[in-house]
């Protein structure tokens, strides 16, 4: 695919067009599967594939990898760079990071400035990493349409054609009359109207009269256009734009743009922006879209068995109908279920009717109120050399197990309150412990004492699986020394 | 109490009544929380204690404990020991071990020729080790009367007053005009009938009428007469019992006993003798009762909440009524159920409406033919010295927390197959390994080399916890080969 009418061209896309995936989301509402640090993007969800993955595949129809931008924030960002690491060369400096959640106005701002600091000519495409699109073509043809108009100036977003009497979309309206441009069989609107979420019976009526559109959360845009109607609408939020973009060009610390950057309302660009502008246009899409906004929303974009069921993993079901149940590592009995949701994690299992599972969000809330960790992340937690998965903790003990890619390396690091055993079931560990510096195979076995500065490696071109059994007063994340690191984490300087 | 009319009497009950736990069941309906080898007894269901031990309680009101026999199979009796380690010294000789399961009668007739060989005046006091009963005031009188029935020959059989019309039971008709004996407000009746498990519609015919009763499972009669009973109406059976009796009575191995057993027919002693039996005696009891025979059946014994639910552990729950949860080590979370029936085990989860609780022995049968280890045993099992969890397997290792009694110990024993390394993570640990002996403390380990014979002690007075980490090229539990043991298990002879 190639912009047309764009000026700049060449294969995989124009240069002047920068996607941006919009990552910061939080993980609520596909809980247990998802977590407050594993949010929905790094799910697979209709597809082989994690949805930030399928994102940036589809993204990369339109323009070359080196200018996808990917808004997040620090907590969110090691995991996607392990999503994104086919990739990493390229985006290696494309991560706008937000250091606290403002909503989408604040977070679009933001990387509009960086692309203007790149190109002032910069087209921006804005896309949730966390939505389904079928149709790659359709999509493609509906962002050369959209870039077109918004070499115009205009603020496009794309219009889903409602399939059901949906009430928890905002709906837009295009002016029939004011065809903006065409292309194939795609057309661009005026915005007529933008509609908040309606009730039951306005959506029904919206359905009915085939002229209202979901709005997706997808835009087109010029960078400089949409800084400017921020101007215009939004002043305050300006005003804290303005800043960052002087600070940036000054080379001012991150600490310090962060700070103007948390003084920015919270605002979404649909209520901020796109509702208050004159140049809000519309593309009708022909590409399927979802959401996935809660576990009811997986019949839209899951294969369904004859019985209507969508069953991943170890499920004995008999006789169930239109249910939906995740099996993660142990086997799920099923027994005449009916439009139910059952979720079962290595740390939490949810049941509930369909018809409830946006309710799933309060449950979320009433873990996050207690305390309690399953809110936050799962067992298994990714990190840039591997993983880690906690298979049992108890009082003055934890047992993971560990294991680390070819090549991978651990930091250089030493713990305070605790000391280590480490097996090997599987692979080859090159372990530094204090002065020495030697190998273990699988059987084999070592001890690392409090205090020691240690290191373990994966040398060979297997993955490397230990066991590893923590002893000591204080067990948490957070008593870590980083001596070294190979992915630029936070190292003690001497 | 003491059985009034009884001819030798001391605290605690009279010695002439022999109680026999038949607790040979396997546990299907309760998956997961039962298993095959952790089946149903082994439960705390309607009390602080398991089903079992709530069982030998009962029944210590009646008898003294030396005189309680055990009817169970070799697989099971391992845990029961465990269970009734308190009383370990009274019963240590009174397991009756089916080699294989024959149902009720054979299992009936090998306690009562125990009995008499202990005391040909013998009477027997058969109750299930899995049912549930309220009220042990009611249970004691309903004893003392049908002792005093059994004396002149009778089969006493328990009635239970139908609280619903339950199809899943057999019922009796009582002849209400032949009144066998009273005690205090009971009273003791021929049997009119017994009637198999009705159709839904005779089930409500049989609760209007409010002449028929609950078969109960439970019986007195004297070991005497219900041998005298199977000879005259199953011949085969009293064949093989007489073979087994004048083997008993020869010293003959176990074995050869064994072996002849094996040979009975698989029969009820209801469809087998009390059926056919002209001596049938039934007496109507006032004590609350419950077979707890399904999940659904809980509700019969379980506490409810006000909107109806059994919440057990972890559950978050919103809006649920009617239904029961069981969470075991996860957070479960629930929304808006209605009869429904959740149970979270550390390998294995069941979803189905109460409606459909009965069909979860289809499950279990599914996973049986799927050689799935979920249906056989949990991923703790309950050992004479302790407990072991398997926490986490995989090709070529296995992880488990092992925990070890104060003063336990674990057979002398070597593996052909794997290495073992072993590290305390609470109390302490007196560890043999070839020739050394050694003790290791919170946060040392040990590894133990294939072939290498070694023992794991706990000298202190707290619970021993280690992790143990096996590798190997075979895992299996029967790749161990013991020299020495505690608890009186196989050893190899030198």
């Amino acid at each position: 695919m190639a912009i047309r009418g764009g000026r700049t061209q060449e294969s995989g896309g124009t240069s002047r067009l920068y996607p941006v995936i919009m990552a910061g989301g939080s993980g609520t509402r596909f809980w247990p599967l998802s977590r407050h640090l594993f949010p929905k993007q790094l799910l697979r969800i209709g597809g082989e594939d994690t949805l930030i993955r399928q994102t940036m595949r589809r993204v990369l129809g339109c323009a070359p990898a080196r200018n996808v931008l990917i808004s997040t924030n620090g907590l969110q960002a090691e995991l996607i760079r392990v999503q994104l690491a086919d990739w990493k060369d390229d985006i290696k400096d494309n991560y706008v990071l937000e250091p606290e959640g403002r909503n989408t106005a604040p977070a679009i701002a933001l990387a509009a400035i960086e692309i203007l600091a790149r190109n002032p000519d910069g087209l921006m495409l804005v896309v949730p990493a966390d939505h389904v699109v079928t149709g790659q073509r359709a999509f493609e043809a509906a962002v050369s349409l959209a870039a077109r108009l918004a070499e115009e100036d205009y603020l496009v977003t794309f219009g889903i054609k409602p399939i059901r009497p949906e009430t928890g979309y905002g709906y837009i309206k295009p002016n029939g009359k004011a065809v903006l441009g065409r292309l194939g069989g795609l057309c661009g609107y005026r915005v007529r109207q933008f509609v908040e979420k309606p009730d039951a019976a306005t959506a029904v009526r919206y359905l009915k009269s085939g002229s209202y559109y979901w709005n997706s959360g997808m835009f087109v845009w010029k960078a400089a256009t949409i800084l400017e109607e921020i101007r215009r609408n939004q002043p305050a939020l300006a005003k804290v734009m303005d800043r960052i973009q002087h600070l940036k060009a000054s080379g001012a610390p991150t600490s310090l743009i962060d700070d103007v950057y948390r003084g920015a309302v919270s605002l979404s660009i649909d209520n901020g922006v796109m509702e208050r502008s004159s140049k809000a246009a519309m593309v009708p899409v022909s590409f399927r879209w979802s959401d996935v906004g809660s576990w009811g929303s997986l019949d839209e974009v899951a294969r369904k068995n004859r019985a209507g069921n969508i069953l991943n993993g170890r499920v004995v079901d008999l006789d169930s109908t239109d249910s939906i149940v995740y099996a993660d590592r142990r086997v799920v009995a099923t027994i005449g279920l009916k439009d139910m949701v059952v979720v079962d994690t290595p740390d939490a299992t949810l049941v509930c009717p369909k018809s409830r599972a946006q309710d799933v969000k309060k449950v979320v809330e009433i873990l996050r109120q207690q305390g309690a960790p399953e809110h936050l992340e799962h067992v298994t937690v990714q990190r840039p050399w591997g993983s880690y998965t906690v298979l049992e903790e108890g009082p003055g003990f934890k047992v993971k197990r560990v294991t680390v890619n070819p090549g991978g390396r651990l930091s250089l690091q030493l713990h305070h309150k605790r000391s280590e055993h480490w097996v090997v079931i599987a692979g080859r560990a090159r372990v530094t412990r204090g002065e020495e510096i030697f190998d273990l195979r699988v059987g084999q076995s070592t001890a690392i004492p409090v205090e020691t500065p240690h290191r373990l490696e994966n040398p060979g071109h297997e993955t490397l699986h230990i066991i590893e059994v923590q002893n000591g007063s204080y067990l948490g994340e957070d008593d870590i020394v980083r001596f070294k690191d190979d992915y630029g984490r936070k190292v003690e300087r001497s």
